[in-house]
C-alpha cells in the first residue's frame, strides 16, 4: 500500500492506494469518529462492493442509500431523497457517509455530507479511475443545474481517500478510458515526463496491468494533492485542474448529462483547449497532433459532437465557473506538456474552434 | 450608527446598527467585490424597500429574486429555482447576493451564496427583529426538511450585517414580540442585567421606541457575535444559543412549517426548558414563573399546542440537531440568567414536560 497525504492544516487526509483496502478494517475504522455510518453507492456498484464494505464496517450502525446509477441523477433531487433517508434513519452530526462508487457518487455524498446538519465526516471508496485520480481528491463536491453542471456545491474534504485498486477490475473498457483522460491531463498541465511515459505504457494501462495502473493512480494523486494544497478553494492555481473542462462541461451539459462520459467530453475539450492554444502561436501543430495522438490511444474521442452549435458552445460556456465579472478565463497550453489560465485569448480564435466543430 | 465586530479571522465582518443605514450608498459598497449583485427579497418586504436599495447599488448591474412569504418556501426546492434564476442572469463567482428579508430570506439567501458555484459573497439586510438580532448574525444558513427543521445547510459568513432600524416601522405586531422571544433569549442565557432591563422597558420596546430598540438590538448582537466568534461552528457553547430551540422546533416541524412563529415557538420552548429545569431541582417554581411572566409581558405565548402529543414530541425532537451518537442534550436553566448545554438530565422529567402539554 502506498500513502499520500493532502497537506491542508486540519483538514489535512490520508490517500491510501493498494490492492485488497477495502476488506482493511482497521485502516477505515481509524477515520470513523461516531457509532453510526452510511453507505452511499448506486445499483451498479453495490451489488459488487457493498458487501464487502458491510462486513469492513460491521461494528457500526448502518444505512445504505443506493442511488440510480447515472450523471442525470446527480442532481437537488437526488440530495433531498438522501436527506430523507438520513433523517429516516436518525443519521446525526457524528455520522460518517461513506461514497461507494464513481464521481457522480463521490460528488453527491460529498456534498450530502458538506449539507446535512451543516456538515457532517465522509469518505472517498472511488471504484472507477476516473474518481481515483481525481474526483475522490480534493473537496469539491455538489451537483448538476439544468442550466450548468456542478454549478450547486461545496468544498469539503473527506477523511480519507480509499483507492483499492481491485475495484478496477469490473469496470468497462468506456469508462477505464474515460478515467486516462483525467490521468492524460496531469501531463498537460506540467508533467511532459510523464506523458512520454503514458505514451509508452498506455497498453499497460488498458489491459489493466496492477502495477501499471497503481502507478499512474499515485502519480495522478500527487499531482492532485500539490495542487489542492497549494489552492484549496481556486483563487489561482487550482483552476489549471479545469484543463478541458469548459469546453467538455459544454459538451456535457448541451448534450444533456450522462450521454457523454465525463473524461470522454474532457478529452474532446483538451483538443479543442490545445487547437486554440496553436491558433494562439503558444504550440505547434504537431503538438496539437501529439494530444490528438495519445487521447487516441486511450482509445477516447477528439472531435466534438455535431449536435451542438458554435452560438450554443458559446452559450454554454458563458456560463462556467471560470467567467468572473463576465471574463472567461480559459486552461490552455504553452508547451507540450505545460499549461496556463488566461483569459488572454483571442474571442474570434476560441469563436473559430467551437465552430470547427460543425466541419 | 453603531459598529460590533463578529470576530472570526479572515472571516470576520461588522454589524451595523442605525436608522436610514439603507440608503448609505458607500457603507454597502464597500463590501461588493465584484460588479454584479442579486437581491433576494420576499413578495412582502420587496414593495417595502427593493426599491431604496435599487437606488444604493445603482452602479453594480443587479437582478431581483422574489420569493413567496413563508417559512414553508424555505426548502430545497426554492434554492433551486434561486439558482435557476442566477444562471440564467449569468451570476458568476464574482457576484454578491443581498438578503433582504427576515430569517427566512436571510438563512436561503446564506444558503444559496453558500452553495452556488461552491460559494459566493453575501450581505445581510434583515428587516425584522428576529432576523437583526439572531439569524442574520453569525453564519448559520440552510432550509427545512420535511422531517426536520434547519437539517440541510452550512456555515457561511455574510461580508457585513447591515441593520437599518427604521425597517421596524413596518413590522406588525406579532411579528415584533416574536423577535423578542430571540432578545429575551440571551438575558436567559447568560445576562440577568438585561433581563431586568427588559422588564422595564418592556412597554417602550412594544411602542417601537427607537432608542429603546436600538440597545436592546445592540446588546443582543454582542452576545451572539462573542459566542459566535468563541465557537464559531458549535463545537460547544454555542449551542447555548439553541435555549428553547429543540422544543421550539419539535412545535414548528409538529405544526406544520409556518403555522407558528419561529420566535413564538421558542418563547414556548423556553418555558418547557425552565420546567424541566425546576423538575431537576436547578431553578425555583418563582423562576419559572418569572420566566412565564416576561414572555407573556411581550406578547408571547407560553403554552404549548395541544396537537402535539407526548410521543410526536419526542420523536420530533430526537431528529434534532443536537443529538448526537443517539443522546439527546438541551439547554437548560440552571437559575433566573444563566443557562447551560448538558444531556445529564431525568428522561422521565423530560416526558412529564412533555406530556404536560395535553392538559
Amino acid at each position: 500500500m502506498q500513502t499520500l497525504k493532502v497537506d491542508l492544516g486540519d483538514r489535512s487526509y490520508p490517500i491510501y492506494i493498494g490492492s485488497g483496502l477495502l476488506q482493511q478494517k482497521e485502516l477505515i475504522q481509524t477515520h470513523i469518529q461516531g457509532k453510526t455510518t452510511a453507505i452511499v453507492s448506486n445499483k451498479t456498484i453495490a451489488p459488487l462492493y457493498l458487501e464487502a464494505l458491510h462486513q469492513t464496517i460491521e461494528s457500526y450502525k448502518n444505512t445504505d442509500i443506493i442511488l440510480p446509477d447515472g450523471e442525470k441523477y446527480k442532481t437537488l433531487e437526488t440530495e433531498q431523497q438522501i436527506f430523507t433517508q438520513m433523517l429516516s434513519a436518525h443519521c446525526d452530526r457524528k455520522t460518517t457517509l461513506l461514497a461507494l462508487g464513481g464521481g457522480v457518487v463521490g460528488d453527491i455524498t460529498g456534498f450530502a455530507a458538506a449539507c446535512y446538519q451543516r456538515g457532517i465526516d465522509f469518505i472517498q471508496v472511488p471504484t472507477t479511475l476516473l474518481a481515483m485520480v481525481d474526483s475522490s481528491v480534493g473537496g469539491k463536491t455538489g451537483v448538476n443545474h439544468p442550466l450548468g453542471k456542478n454549478m450547486i456545491g461545496a468544498f469539503h474534504q473527506p477523511q480519507c481517500v480509499l483507492v483499492d485498486i481491485d475495484t478496477l477490475n469490473t469496470l468497462d473498457d468506456k469508462q477505464l478510458s474515460a478515467g486516462l483522460a483525467e490521468v492524460i491531463k496531469y501531463g498537460f498541465i506540467n508533467d511532459p515526463e510523464f506523458l512520454d511515459w503514458l505514451d509508452s505504457n498506455m497498453e499497460k494501462l488498458l489491459q489493466r496491468d496492477k502495477e501499471a495502473l497503481s502507478y499512474a493512480i499515485y502519480r495522478s494523486c500527487q499531482h492532485k494533492a500539490a495542487i489542492v494544497a497549494a489552492d484549496e478553494r481556486e483563487a489561482g492555481q487550482r483552476a489549471l485542474l479545469n484543463l478541458g473542462h469548459t469546453f467538455g462541461h459544454a459538451i456535457e451539459t448541451g448534450m444533456g448529462y450522462g450521454k457523454w462520459l465525463h473524461g470522454e467530453a474532457i478529452a474532446v475539450g483538451m483538443v479543442m483547449a490545445a487547437e486554440l492554444s496553436q491558433k494562439m502561436g503558444w504550440i505547434t501543430s504537431k503538438d496539437v497532433q501529439g494530444v490528438k495522438d495519445l487521447l487516441t490511444k486511450a482509445n477516447l474521442p477528439i472531435v466534438p459532437p455535431k449536435e451542438i452549435s458554435a452560438d450554443q458552445f458559446s452559450q454554454l460556456m458563458s456560463v462556467d465557473k471560470k467567467v468572473q465579472d463576465g471574463v472567461l478565463s480559459l486552461v490552455l497550453m504553452t508547451s507540450y506538456g505545460e499549461s496556463i489560465v488566461t483569459s488572454d485569448f483571442d474571442q474570434k480564435e476560441l469563436k473559430a474552434v467551437l465552430g470547427s466543430t460543425l466541419l
